[in-house]
């Protein structure tokens, strides 16, 4: 049931000993003062992370769909108009929420590979002077593609446009792994996990509201209970949750967040950055190439690495699973088959890394591509050699 | 953090060691085979737990709200009737959230202390000849009152009135400590929560659908995403979920039911039975009365106690857990102030609940009741001592 | 495999959350830097906790057997004198390694139940006037009658003769429990294990040494490698140790000694002495005795209970571990079959005490005793009401 | 204080998640019949390790270092002669142990880096014709040097000249790794510890004793109580201990047993020696040297690395631990400085050994040795593509 081996899915990411004992929580009262001690810092250290004095936390036991789904159903009713960009499989599921839940999606259809086309954004909400649309969709960092969007640029798309829509940024595979400003960003909602740079185990829907979303909800008339935020806001008054919640997780999302602010998150998003390089170094000395068309949108938390034409990338994946009892991501969607993809998120240290890089290029090799043994883990050795990691201790704690 | 103590609420329950373990899992891919050998057992587990043959099992990274949540939104639209009693802050809660979804319910008062009024339901469905009402709702133990309704009295009233509405069945705070019979009852979807009586920690949803309950999610309009069963019953076909499942505490679900089967229900149902019988020995001798009215309405997972007018209840729940270290429920509602509860369900030992029955016993006498001291202990210890327990070692695991 | 119920044995006590997880630690390098960090600090904060600034502290990976073995082998020669009091069965066994070890003992016979003959020691030690003795060994705590001694009267006994005899204490049931002053009362080797008073699993022999033990090392001849103090102290200078460390239970006991000494050690004290008193009102209203002699000698750690003449005091045992899950201490020796004993110490709540008073009322009187129930159980309760615990939520952390 | 990345000191080892969960027990009555149920088929789970039908497994809270004094204590007396090789620094320490227990010790002194001289032990055993000897040690494998003697040849030495001798074999860092066969071999006392092949956290002093070695304890006076066999085998008769056993590391212990025996010790061995070959294949690539002598000396359990004359061997494992969080073990004694060792035992799967590796292979450039990155690690990739595993589920859970 359990491995020894590090995983490189994009999430649920390895899970650092600290936090699993944090998560491992006898059962405590969840209506008493000591589970406010808990709730409060962990709902004050997300805000934190999102780089916001004033974003309004929730946190619903759940996961980053249950956070997209309370992102619309808080703030918008049915028929409304938004708008979202399809570059991969999450933005292509974020689409298909907003459908079910009857609203009309004005979709820019944008090649996999690439990043959220801001300037297309503009041009819409320019046009759109009868501000039809209610809200734009963003997703912060496509875990299907690896890639990785400007959101500041979407901001400044809106600003141009001079138009009120909401700005929802799916920040699931980002936030406390790249850098994410929720207030210089003007973001209305940010949505993430527990499982990616948390480091947690999966199960927490974690969601900011600006002041502006919070004003749209007494409007918004999508059905709602579950998630609905001014709920939470009135139990989180009382120290308490509208229903049970999941005390363990936020015993370990507010042990984490000590653990990021500790570390610092500028070096937070360096740290994964250098791992990433070192990944991308291994990926060049393949010779092959990410599916990400371009340096300045590649990810920090996943690579989707292409295979050549009439490889079947997805076999990488369930070799290295069968073989060598180490897990990566396969491609999703219109990439299944033409990439694979390695997580290279949360608390992961160079070693692990390059364990990852090496099994990768076992695999390969094992499924008659051409790679010589030892090319990319050395080509990565290198990378992490000339730039060693500033915080190694707090990273690998 | 963490406390020595056994707890008394009704839910989040005492987790016994081996589920602890089970739920703290290292990290594994979630779309590999080995997600399928956590998952299917797990789901077959829960099946057997229903005393079904032929549910399907859905479960959801949420709690049992979100449970709810998914019986309205996969099997009814915006408009629809539904008929529902209100016995107690549960039942209310259920009925609340059905207006939210625009779902129009038939709501029939009932003093909180009975059982669900199935004389009633009768009534109005056989009145109701064009089969209006889409759906009955039924709390089986409203949590808030320690009453137990008769749920085949339901299903006979249904049959009586030959009406084909569907029956939803509140069984969070009974299913695996009471007993259910999902097949027998005629129940269309059973909602249960982790944190009860299958011992684990709070997050995640468990219901059971109907054959008839999956065909009335063709027609159904609620906007659904996150709790759309279709989805999950593709994604189980394929070893996953439409998003990242909670992986721990499916592993504890799965072992949750191991420990639950290997006692035999109908050994869980008497040890819940005799551990209540306890503490209802010790009430008696108090001189106290149950909010339940009757003994055919006693739950044998949590029970209500009504203290002297005048006296405020609350005061012993907040008494006991700043003096003694002790949990204990609150009254909510209509009973706010007017009653303590003390949980005595899932994993629970003789030696356990005496040890909350004292510390009740301690509080009462703290706060100026009469209780001379050892009367409650001292009848709940002759009790357990002429009633020994059958199966005290699996119990106690 | 684990339960639920407290135990009440004298050792190893309950384990809090804190501690089982601090000892549950992956591996490390026991000879790198970071083992020094938990080394060290484990050491200084059993120095405080002995109550010394100057003792020298050695930790084995044994038990308290081997502490005592640790002390003799480590300060005597074969052919060499120490006396003795033989006062229940630790003091016997500890005399019986002596002479296993070619020690000769002067045993001073004492009533079990009674503390050790300080005045007895004073005659034999001014008698000596050739110093033929060279060590005078002393039970602090004897486990297997309850029994607590004075052992600043056994160093005026030293005193008065002028007598210059190494003292050696057994403190392996008083230390973190009960009072003990390793400085001002000039113990020359004090032992202690990890599985009573610090809270932890078995398996560390905790020893402290005076200068003047340290200078005896340097002459002693009897054989010793395992447990060389000299030996220990080299490694200790290069953050190692001669073998290898239990790393994870010296994590456990830096930790165990940092809550100890947040609590602070006299509240630690008063703590025990509040739960004990409580199972000895229990004990009084059941109309029996304890196996110590009066009250001066009570055990604040232990109880030792004599059951009626004729009835077999072990079956009580046997009884609540097969009937209710709860484990008590057999009597040992000369009392085996007429007492029974309670251990409370460790991490004990007012709430877990009572269960085991609970227990012990309800298994005297299934097996024929007329122990009305409640009546020992509420004479606990008013004791604890009577005397609310100071720092209720560092004890039961 | 955790580390996530795994550990390459030749033990203790990564603990598999199983065995970490096993050792982490709630308390305990290790005085009751629940206790045996761990104790007997944990000792029974040794014997079959052992490839023994009769030894008496005896398991000390202790390490490997307390099994040599428990095999000399139990078995000898003071002036007795004992044979043994010196050819690292654990069959150094041994002697040195025997020479403090005042015994005769015969050293036949040996190169480091060469296994035990089995013709010289004949020469010298044939030449006792009084038979003075009483024992001969031999130390399995060396962990100082990576070396394998050959126990069958010591034992035809025994034979070959007709010597009534014990034979002593530390296998701490063989027994469970490599192949061991007490019956076949006429080993009289083996010793293991926790902290090697059983994967366990270290504290358990694991060791076999034969009939004859059985009927040596009766005239031995050396003077034991703590590591006494015959108090421990009148404990076990009775489900206990003579003194408070550590039950979680023993509960650990059978289920290492279990795992081991599961996997089948054929395939325990071959793992082993087939992660070694990957390491040493990764050695030859670097253009270096092992310790050991030849390759029917290699040790399947740790690598002895020499590094070129003028290089500081132990920079390399500084180096590791500040650089890169990896743990590997210095050189020892006469070869200190001179080699850097690799554990390679336990539960290791491939990937984890490659990491191993690369880390090893990126000191070496960072200290300016002259290693192109990825050239032994792409060797060692080679070599585990070459050879897959056989059982790598079992090895990796």
């Amino acid at each position: 049931m359990s491995f020894q081996n590090p995983v490189f899915i994009p999430g649920p990411t390895n899970i650092p000993e600290r936090l699993r004992k944090a998560c491992d929580m006898p059962t405590i009262d969840h209506r008493s003062p000591l589970f406010g001690q808990i709730l409060h810092p962990a709902r004050e250290g997300v805000r934190k992370v999102l780089k916001s004095e004033r974003a309004h936390v929730f946190i619903f036991p759940s996961t980053g769909t249950g956070g997209w789904e309370t992102a619309l159903t808080n703030c918008l009713s049915a028929g409304d108009t938004v708008l979202a960009a399809r570059n991969g499989m999450f933005s292509h599921r974020w689409i298909d929420m907003c459908q079910r839940h009857g609203l009309n999606v004005e979709v820019v259809e944008t090649p996999w590979g690439q990043g959220l086309p801001a300037d297309r954004y503009e041009e819409i909400l320019t046009a759109d002077t009868g501000h039809r649309i209610k809200a734009v969709l963003a997703t912060h960092n496509e875990t299907a593609t690896g890639v990785k969007s400007d959101i500041a640029a979407v901001r400044r798309a809106l600003d141009a446009a001079g138009h009120p829509a909401l700005l929802f940024v799916d920040g699931v595979s980002s936030i406390a792994s790249m850098d994410f400003r929720f207030d210089e960003w003007g973001v209305d909602v940010a949505v993430a996990g527990s499982q990616k740079g948390f480091m947690l185990p999966p199960g927490l829907a974690i969601t900011g509201f600006s002041d502006k979303a919070m004003a749209a909800t007494g409007t918004a008339t999508l059905p709602r209970t579950f998630f609905d935020v001014k709920d939470m806001e009135k139990g989180y008054a009382n120290n308490a949750y509208p229903y049970t919640p999941a005390v363990g997780l936020l015993n370990g999302l507010n042990e984490a967040c000590t653990m990021l602010l500790a570390e610092g998150l500028e070096n937070v998003f360096a740290r994964h950055h250098r791992i990433a390089e070192g990944v991308r170094a291994a990926v060049r000395a393949w010779g092959l190439e990410l599916c990400a068309a371009s340096p300045e949108v590649y990810s920090d938390s996943v690579s989707a690495i292409r295979t050549p034409d009439g490889f079947n990338a997805t076999s990488i994946v369930e070799h290295a699973a069968n073989t060598y009892g180490v897990a990566f991501g396969t491609g999703l969607g219109e990439v299944a088959g033409k990439v694979f993809r390695i997580g290279h998120l949360g608390s992961l240290t160079d070693v692990m890394a390059l364990s990852g890089i090496a099994t990768a290029e076992m695999c390969m090799a094992d499924l008659g591509l051409n790679i010589p043994q030892g090319i990319g883990t050395g080509a990565a050795q290198d990378y992490y050699r000339a730039n060693p990691a500033q915080a190694q201790k707090v990273a690998a704690e």
